[in-house]
């Protein structure tokens, strides 16, 4: 594309470095902040400054935070035995939102993939390790994608963590909630069969 | 959505202002930037910065533009009595692009729209009426989209334009080149046998 200003080009290719958005996304994007009054676009970058500037991860759990132990770390109220392994912090938000899970975190990063360059020492094993290895961890929760490369860091994980004393526990793999069995992939529905667990009436969904 | 920072979430909230971006994706596209270097993310912010500092829109057709008058208005080689009108800046692009067109533009800035509170003096449609009542201008070319809105305008636009002694014209509807007849809209196919042109055996695709 030939723009009609250089600063627009430099917009342009700024907003398409960004996941999923592309050149013409980008142009969109950029007529909109052009066409918004100064202040708004200045509380806009203030904002993307601020989130480089004071936000950094938890010493402990390493997920997202602005202090220096996250508020999940410190709450005195939650389960410390209990760590539950995830890859980022959307992952920690999306637990968080079921209110079923009152244990800690460890946040790795990522997950080991070679392709992209990815492995375990680019993410924070050594640290879930040290944690491991403190009497007070009972169980360890792995709560990784089902991918290739999930699959192949939960197996570098129980390599690593099988040593210590430890329980390793995984998620659930089903039949999603409000499903059709009919429309259930195949490799889901055999592990629920095999997995089946027993019958309860909840009262309480 | 419960963020752990409260400058991820003021990022979030920001980056969702943009159009076509939720809750969601403004969390993928803040963590993205969390994990660029510090300068990497200083030149995304300063090139909005930048887009919204130095650009503006030529004093004589509107288009977006960092000098005064934009490259196209300024050109001695561009044909003067042509001006095509078009919604925004997209649309002159993409006219550009085709290499087709030598003539000017004139950007509206939008259509007419009571739904979204855009009347005709939030238009540049001033400016147009007094670059038309100059002698040099023959002909005005239409291009607006054929939705409702754009209709409108394009009415209004002739009932304004009509009294002075330009031509008025409107880009030529029909099939798409490389189109399927069978999968074309009864409207267009309708409208392109109307206006039916003359068969041409040309050369130079």
């Amino acid at each position: 594309m030939n723009f009609s200003s250089k600063y627009i080009e430099q917009a342009v290719d700024q907003l398409s470095s960004l996941p999923g958005i592309g050149k013409r996304t980008a142009l969109r994007l950029a007529l909109n902040l052009l066409k918004r009054d100064p202040e708004e676009v200045k509380k806009f970058t203030q904002s993307i400054v601020n989130l480089k500037e004071h936000v950094n991860s938890c010493s402990i759990c390493h997920n997202i935070s602005d202090q220096q132990i996250c508020s999940i770390c410190s709450n005195q109220k939650r389960d410390s035995s209990l760590i539950c392994v995830v890859e980022d912090m959307r992952d920690v938000l999306a637990i968080e939102n079921t209110q079923q899970y009152n244990g800690l975190y460890h946040v790795l990063g990522g997950v080991i993939s070679p392709m992209d360059g990815i492995g375990p020492s680019n993410l924070t094993i050594d640290t879930l390790i040290n944690r491991a290895e403190k009497d007070s961890v009972k169980e360890i929760i792995l709560a990784l994608s089902t991918t290739m490369e999930g699959d192949t860091t939960n197996f570098y994980l129980y390599r690593k963590l099988a040593p210590s004393a430890v329980k390793l526990s995984t998620l659930s793999r089903g039949i999603s909630v409000g499903d059709e069995l009919h429309y259930a992939d195949e490799l889901t529905l055999g592990r629920s069969i095999i997995n089946r667990t027993p019958f309860e009436i909840s009262i309480n969904k």
